[in-house]
């Protein structure tokens, strides 16, 4: 398992990569890009003039554009690193500044909804290369990105049937250079995927710091003190940014409705199971989770270190 | 907010300290209590052979006895620190053992159903405080432990009305002197409290888990893969002891089937929004759940290092 980025590439992967967004992901790929001198040339913009100051302060690219299409225009890469609601509209804006051949990807937690959404806005001889990268922070913003963001996480590529080979495995090698791994499978089964290791996940997360906020019996200041009992694991999740998850649920609606009616079917059995006393059902259940963790521990997308390797005080000497 | 624990006491808060149980909790009291000269003497004991004999080689205690009475007889203080089902067990065994004056408290989860279940068995003479140690990780037994695990945590006593004011003091400065902060609240709104900032939390956990687990359109290895997006903290908690837990649900039943209720209330209304498409109910939620976050790491509850400060490779220097 790698532990740091590889070296600069000797010979960049694509000529002029654009990037729009610069929020966490996309400020992420930019670091990277730099460091691994992926591209020739970086042009980046943001749709906030906030975002596109502080992008020039850090340094992160070699240009930033006040529109979408400058940065695209005559791009051989093109990268749209914005909410999943947001991929159309700047599809759209940057569709006519394509040049034939150009690549155009993504970063979007769906994926069905970003190639029906893109699709149409691409003008023939462009591709269309929708990818994931399953990785990130609950922090928000080109402040919050760094290189190694994707080092030793998956990024999940769905070409359309008949998508051209070539502008796929430009897609692949960009990510691998980042220290990802990458699988190919159809939009729609990334979305199923995608519903039950992430976005229901972060559905109950905030779900449940909201039921917490709201009691009356116990009060914020209660939950908040005592939260170490678990419930503050809950709250990183449910610190992610708002307007890209509304997005994520409003686009994924069936499969992610689909997985919430088993976790439902799933917790009702466990409520019977306490109101009923089966101490038997609840053992089973609890010993056998334990399996799933040791898996994820095992192929390295997980610390073994107790507590996420939360800091608990310095050690003592004897 | 201290980073490591005080040095040793000049003068032990008790005389013969006796721990019944040494899993992460009671391991880990034993190696504060050393580290401290909490006691001048700490006798422990556990139901396992397996236990004690590894005790014995970690070298975390005074005395090893085969059996709880033997470890109760004369102590001045005696912590069970095992599942909270099995505490009226242990207190039928020590009872007739504990000398006039004695204090018995433990770390159970659960306060209600631990009163219930040992104050019967406890003499005349002897004070019964309960304590909950709001703190752990995911691992058990006696090797999991360490003595830093209640630095900066709460331990939330529920001392029954009438309780003696000295006995109450002692455990107090038991736990403040193993740097907790310490809480004083009656066991029924403990249980309530706890039922959402952890009983619950780790319900919905074990839950999700167990339902990705069981699919059959996503396989169990896609879920490991790809549980970076969320799910993989999820199985952190859903690694905890399962005895624990079962018991938990079991002697918490109605606050947890009350919080349940909410949660769940609160999860529908989700739902609907989501198949709805009420993108500003989603969002509303999301925004404000920020909140209770940044109250959690404003009171040292939680780190505010990105994903609970997991390594994401080394640091680029470019």
């Amino acid at each position: 398992m790698p532990e740091r980025l590889a070296p600069p590439l000797a010979e960049p992967l694509v000529g002029r990569l654009a990037l729009i967004g610069l929020g966490l992901i996309g400020s992420s790929i930019a670091r990277a890009a730099q460091h691994l001198k992926l591209a020739d040339r970086l042009v980046v913009s943001d749709a906030s003039p906030e975002v596109r100051a502080r992008v020039r302060v850090l340094g992160i690219a070699d240009e930033v554009t006040e529109t979408s299409a400058e940065a695209a225009r005559d791009a051989d890469m093109v990268i749209l690193c914005v909410p999943v609601g947001a991929c159309g509209t700047v599809a759209a804006e940057i569709g006519g500044a394509l040049k034939p051949g150009a690549i155009v990807s993504d970063v979007g937690s769906v994926k069905g909804a970003v190639v029906a959404a893109v699709g149409p806005h691409l003008p023939a001889g462009t591709h269309l290369v929708p990818a994931h990268p399953v990785a990130g922070t609950e922090y928000s913003g080109p402040d919050a990105g760094f290189a190694t963001l994707f080092l030793n996480r998956w990024s999940i590529l769905t070409p359309p049937e008949g998508t051209d080979a070539g502008a796929t495995d430009v897609t692949r090698r960009l990510w691998e250079a980042m220290g990802a791994q990458v699988e190919i499978m159809t939009a729609q089964h990334h979305d199923l995927v995608l519903a039950i290791t992430s976005h229901v996940p972060h559905l109950i997360a905030y779900n449940i710091v909201g039921t917490a906020a709201d009691l009356e019996t116990v009060t914020q200041s209660e939950v908040i003190k005592f939260s170490a009992g678990g419930f503050r694991d809950f709250t990183r999740i449910a610190a992610s940014d708002p307007t890209m998850w509304r997005d994520v649920f409003l686009s994924n609606k069936d499969a992610v409705l689909e997985m919430l009616g088993r976790f439902n079917e799933d917790l009702a059995a466990l409520q019977r199971a306490i109101r009923w006393g089966d101490g038997e059902a609840l053992f089973d259940l609890f010993a056998r989770t334990r399996a799933i963790r040791r898996g994820i521990i095992d192929i390295g997308q997980e610390t073994p270190e107790p507590d996420f390797g939360r800091r608990h005080g310095e050690e003592t000497t004897d």
